[in-house]
């Protein structure tokens, strides 16, 4: 093993201390100026850019584990990805990047020279530039520094299946009070170091937030010592202000939790899995804004909070700071770092990492570069047989189930797929991926256990935050997956999806950045579902929630039945840079397609079901529209009692699987052409709308199309219970007796004739109130009703 | 110190696990039976109730808690609350409440006799009847049992300035794996025990969650100690499974940790806040089912994770499963606990507390019961001076902020008022309120520190999580608080707010619970002032997320300066039983209405600017409406540039402060009448509506409307990143130059003559982004724009 801080310490600190120093400049001239950027002339107000946005607190203590991580990966030929916790410290990553190289290569008008730099400096966020975090457009990361907390996550997701990989995390103080950062130091119970690589977290107290002083940083460092074991990591403290003292105690740090990690990696390999051990981190405690103003008019800025953002401002009505940061910037000795045009000197740069080693150009930061497609089965091998619509029974998501097993199995040499789920495979019935992989765990098992395993590929812990994050650092990094949950819980990630498609968003303009795979989400045990859980866990809006984001990235699908369930999901698995939403039930349910008209069906998105209509070659009287499974099953029961009591009403069925087709071709590229639109939901008749979740998104969906005032959406209204499946319907008015109730409510012809079926329609309500608050359940002619088989031919 | 354990042990423990046992009894009575509940004939099929649903996992370690507390507050005449986690163990509270006799008292159908408990088991989760987890309905109870996660935050919540006040938090080892539990382990850094109670957490490990174990039953107790000590926390294990062990050790527990919380206590309050000290909790470690089935059909059930449900389904089909289920509740000795009549027998009774010492008929689990309402400053002191309509400049935020922190030294003395944000009460402009108070630490204090000190009444953690929590638990106890948050991150939030406002809605219809005060938000740094920060700040969603919640329970204001947003707060501090969302700025900018004008206009929730318009008399060509600050800046600057360039063309200008009286009136109490809604926004003409969030919310709540069609929506599109404030308006769409061209558009007859002003609007967009890419600031001309103060004299 080599050390080189035995071999020749004070020359590789000297040029270690250098590259610091010079990335602590370009972080400070990112921030401060847009001209005179190697300070050849006296420092000027017109050099300072007039709008000062950044934060300098945590850049400095960012560029001083950059150059060492980097010091390492040169000594140790790792593979490494650097993961900014503090993504505030944008400038001082794009600094470490264009030092690099990195940032040349991929914006050529960014060049390693005076005028590269002056472009560096003046495009931080700044108009047309670049932004102030670490972001997509940041070569080698896969981390956006905007909302705190996931870091360590991305930095676990990123490792798992990658043997050869080692994340180094940073994670601020401040982050390290989030909820998803506090659960996700567990994460080491799922990380396997026989298959997965390493990641190696580095707490960096500096002590304060904004304006107040962080938890971590005031508890002393005997209570972090005990929190970090209770994490089930051993910390190493790094802590100082004096940069010689610190180059050498961090190297020597570094070099001890990487020979441990080394270690553990080794006997994982070389013997199998057989304990967890307790996996090292560091802990860095540098002063907030180390290197820069130490006291400015008369306050203390550095160490404490005020070094938060920018230190020194007003220089128009102080010109004294003018001096200040010239003073500041010059205490770099820009002069030994940077030859005359601006490029840094030779025995600087050589002392970074080559090529692909360098982390601002891992490959594995740029996921798409290295995404392989998924071996997919023939979901057609999984269909479930319907010889007629609703004429036989299936569980769609255990369906499902089988042939997400054999996409496990069918990936398993290739290891670039996993589903997660916060503890509900099998209760969303899933459960026959058991059948080839386990839940994985490096935590104790027991005999009782039910497939759990150290080798297992579904991440089972009960935090969607940790699902959701793993997930995104596994996509991001190239690799595939599936992500299940309770539909109402996955509002925990709300932020978390929006902040991943705002991620999505962004590097689709950004050319070198590679397509990944499509986050793909599997909404079950949904709001109609819950007659076992109640109120609390109704919450059908996290679909409202997705189509705020851009329409180029997200995609909602609402598949009726097992069917056309497998035709999305393979149609999503083979997608790319979107978030795909599915939201489907895992109760037993009439099946309405066979596979073929499923996979037709679902190309389109969404279309007339001619075989439960009865309006052949006329214009309905009005049309019968759904959205969801259960909508589904009550438009079918309300067409079915439509028929039976009023058979010279003409009923035309619509059945939505991609909720986007919705939409206008102006706003969503899924939107329906409006002619053809018109053509299906008609421009007049009435068009009563069974919809999975809340009534308002189908009309906000259709508010441009010319029927749009014949639309009367039925979905949920909040109002649930602990009660029977279908009495949640009725709470919510999206039953059968209801739908059909409104449609001869709207058509006005019947208003008068059909006076006796109303009354009928209210009747059934009534049993089946008295029915259930007496027996408990469902009365047999609903929970066992069925799709007439041989309407077709009745008719 | 009295400890009953060392005087009469034997005696004590029989009634105690008496109790137990008659809970057990009950929570399994609760699961299966709809008759026969005394089993005084043997157990038939029919007296089963043919849907099962309930959580037997969790129950027996719950009611074991729960007769241990009851032990203790007996015997040290404890004040206490009883949080449960694990809430699926629904039936165990339910049942220890019904002992104490509190759910006969307040639903007296389920009376203390044989037809009382035949009703409690019939009702749980039975249509009609009440939910399968604690709920609003459950007295005793602040906290719901659905999404898992935030029962150590209610219990801190409920704590805090209850110095008398001890809750007892049970926490599942499934919950323990979310994100917010982990986070909010580090509340006893915000604990004062001088002024506030005390927290008990219990950490129940059994083992598993629905499938899979869970993390922390399988690190190891050394492990778990060092996590616990992590977090300041000085554990007790409690371990094993033969029930008198178990009573003695709980009780020795129990004895033990209480003793060093009044140690605490009391020298926190002779001596004063010191120094933080190790707080105790407990780890029970009790088999999943603990005293349920061992075996069923050979496979083992009790202390696996197939007792989480029902551990014995299928009676029709399995016969035998009724005597195993016979044999079950016979196991706990009926004929011992209950007499003939189904009432508890008077000695097991007796070792009950007495009156508001139950914990299910403690006063602060029916907060509003104790609320006092908030003393209020009159917010006119805090008034802006406008003498005209944008003749001044102020920070709305800011104003607040004097208003905050006077309303926080009214109420010093009541000790019912806090203000919770993840350290951003300075950056968002309120710091004011540190006149008067600090922000909250019992960690170490620096002597550089900013206003931080353990009797500090701001409550800043960078976790919105912890902030939400702690309020919801502060208010659900009956005191105020109020959150201020940037608005992208409050997402952090959505599925609390979900739940809280569920609880809301639900404790509406409950007669016995009394009124809270509102939880209000303050969402700043808001979508258009992210200049600073970019594209990942930028979400105005929240709005939209919100309006799905039942009107009852929701309320959206957008005050357009400071002194409406003085009015709106002062109306939100008054309120019971809300959510209230305001969203608001803190950058300066143009003060539109003086304080009565801004109370009038507020009291209607959206009304014209005659002061703005010119069409008095006639009908407006076009109008001009507005919902926020940014939005209503740039419309009064395109409504100058029209008036300036087209005098000919009717100018209406509407604002609304309101969001939900734009709402039908049938949708939401606070919708205008149609009549007063067509009168102001017309029946046909264009509706030119700059709105701060997602423009489809403007589309959503107006649909009904007669004018619909006329309304164009400008607003946020997921377009942004770092640049000019100004800008960010101009990449939405949302800027003056916009607004103005598309009204001029609409206007039939000005589509010509106005084609010179439509040149002239492109050109100065085209300026625009001319100079802030080579200044990087916006013209003097935009960011110095005001409205003309005379134009009302000029017109």
């Amino acid at each position: 093993m080599t050390h080189p801080l035995d071999l020749a310490p004070p020359e590789d600190f000297n040029r270690l201390d250098a590259w610091w120093r010079a990335a602590n400049y370009l972080s400070v001239g990112q921030i401060y100026l847009m001209d005179n950027p190697l300070l050849h002339r006296k420092l000027e107000l017109a050099h300072i850019k007039p709008r000062l946005l950044g934060h300098w607190g945590t850049t400095p203590g960012l560029n001083f584990v950059y150059a060492h991580m980097n010091r390492a990966i040169v000594a140790r030929d790792l593979d490494a990805l650097f993961i900014a916790g503090p993504g505030h410290g944008g400038p001082g990553v794009v600094a470490n990047t264009w030092l690099e190289g990195t940032y040349s290569e991929v914006y050529p008008d960014v060049g390693l020279n005076t005028a590269g730099m002056q472009r560096l400096f003046t495009q931080f966020s700044f108009p047309g530039g670049i932004p102030s975090h670490v972001a997509p457009e940041t070569p080698g990361s896969i981390h956006e520094g905007g909302e705190l907390g996931y870091s360590l996550l991305h930095a676990y997701g990123a490792v798992f299946d990658n043997p050869g990989l080692i994340a180094c995390c940073v994670i601020g103080d401040g982050e390290a009070e989030t909820g998803a950062l506090a659960a996700s130091w567990h994460s080491n119970k799922f990380l396997n170091p026989a298959r997965d690589g390493a990641v190696l977290p580095i707490l960096h107290l500096n002590g304060f937030k904004i304006a107040g002083p962080t938890v971590l940083a005031r508890i002393g460092d005997e209570e972090l010592t005990q929190l970090m074991r209770g994490y089930g990591h051993e910390p190493h403290f790094v802590s100082g202000d004096d940069p010689e003292t610190m180059h050498r105690a961090m190297a020597q740090a570094l070099d001890t939790v990487l020979d441990v990690i080394r270690a553990i990696q080794t006997e994982a390999r070389v013997d199998g899995f057989t304990r967890r051990h307790r996996w090292p981190m560091i802990v860095l405690r540098s002063p907030k804004g180390w290197t820069g103003p130490k006291v400015v008019d008369g306050v203390p800025v550095e160490g404490t909070q005020r070094a938060h953002q920018v230190p020194l401002t007003g220089f128009a009505q102080h010109p004294a700071h003018i001096g200040l940061l010239e003073d500041w910037m010059r205490s770099y000795r820009p002069e030994e770092l940077f030859d005359a045009h601006g490029t840094l000197h030779a025995h600087i740069a050589a002392i970074a990492p080559r090529g692909l080693r360098r982390m601002s150009a891992n490959p594995h930061a740029n996921g798409g570069a290295l995404l392989r497609d998924l071996k997919l089965p023939d979901f057609r091998d999984h269909a479930v047989a319907v010889e007629s619509p609703g004429a036989s029974q299936g569980e769609a998501t255990r369906v499902l189930g089988g042939f997400l097993r054999d996409v496990m199995w069918l990936n398993d040499e290739q290891q670039n797929f996993r589903v997660m789920g916060p503890d509900e495979t099998v209760s969303n019935r899933l459960g026959a991926l058991f059948d080839v992989t386990n839940r994985t765990s490096t935590a104790r098992v027991e005999p009782t256990d039910d497939h759990v395993a150290p080798d297992g590929r579904v991440m089972e812990v009960l935090s969607e935050h940790l699902c959701q994050g793993w997930l995104e650092g596994y996509l991001l990094t190239g690799r595939h997956g599936f992500f299940s949950c309770y539909e109402a819980f996955i509002h925990i990630i709300d932020s978390m999806f929006n902040q991943h498609a705002k991620w999505l968003k962004v590097t689709r303009k950004i050319g070198w950045r590679r397509p990944i795979a499509s986050l793909n989400y599997l909404l079950t045990s949904h709001v109609w579902q819950q007659d076992h859980n109640g109120f609390s866990h109704q919450d059908p809006g996290f679909i409202d929630h997705v189509v705020n984001k851009k329409a180029e990235v997200v995609r909602v699908y609402l598949p009726p039945d097992a069917n056309t369930l497998l035709s999305v999901v393979d149609h999503c698995l083979r997608s790319r840079d979107y978030v795909n939403v599915i939201v489907a039930g895992k109760a037993p349910a009439p099946q309405w397609l066979d596979i073929e008209a499923a996979v037709r069906h679902c190309s389109v998105g969404l279309g007339i079901w001619d075989w439960a209509s009865n309006d052949a070659g006329v214009a309905p009287d009005v049309v019968m529209a759904c959205a969801g499974d259960v909508p589904t099953l009550e438009t079918m029961a309300a067409v079915d009692l439509l028929r039976t009591h009023l058979p010279d009403l003409k009923v035309r069925v619509v059945n939505v699987v991609d909720l986007m087709a919705l939409e206008s071709p102006s706003a969503h590229p899924h939107g329906l052409a409006d002619a053809v639109f018109d053509s299906i939901f008609t421009v007049d008749k009435p068009v009563i709308f069974a919809f999975h979740g809340y009534p308002a998104l189908i009309h906000r969906l259709t508010y441009k199309r010319t029927n749009h005032r014949g639309f009367h959406v039925h979905g949920y209204q909040e109002e649930g219970t602990t009660t029977t499946p279908f009495d949640m319907t009725v709470l919510n008015h999206l039953d059968r007796f209801h739908l059909a109730a409104d449609a001869i409510a709207r058509v006005p012809r019947m208003t008068n004739s059909a006076a006796h079926v109303q009354q009928h329609l209210r009747d059934r309500l009534l049993a089946h109130r008295a029915y259930i608050t007496t027996k408990g359940e469902d009365m047999p002619e609903i929970s066992g009703w069925q799709w007439s088989a041989n309407r077709v031919a009745r008719d």
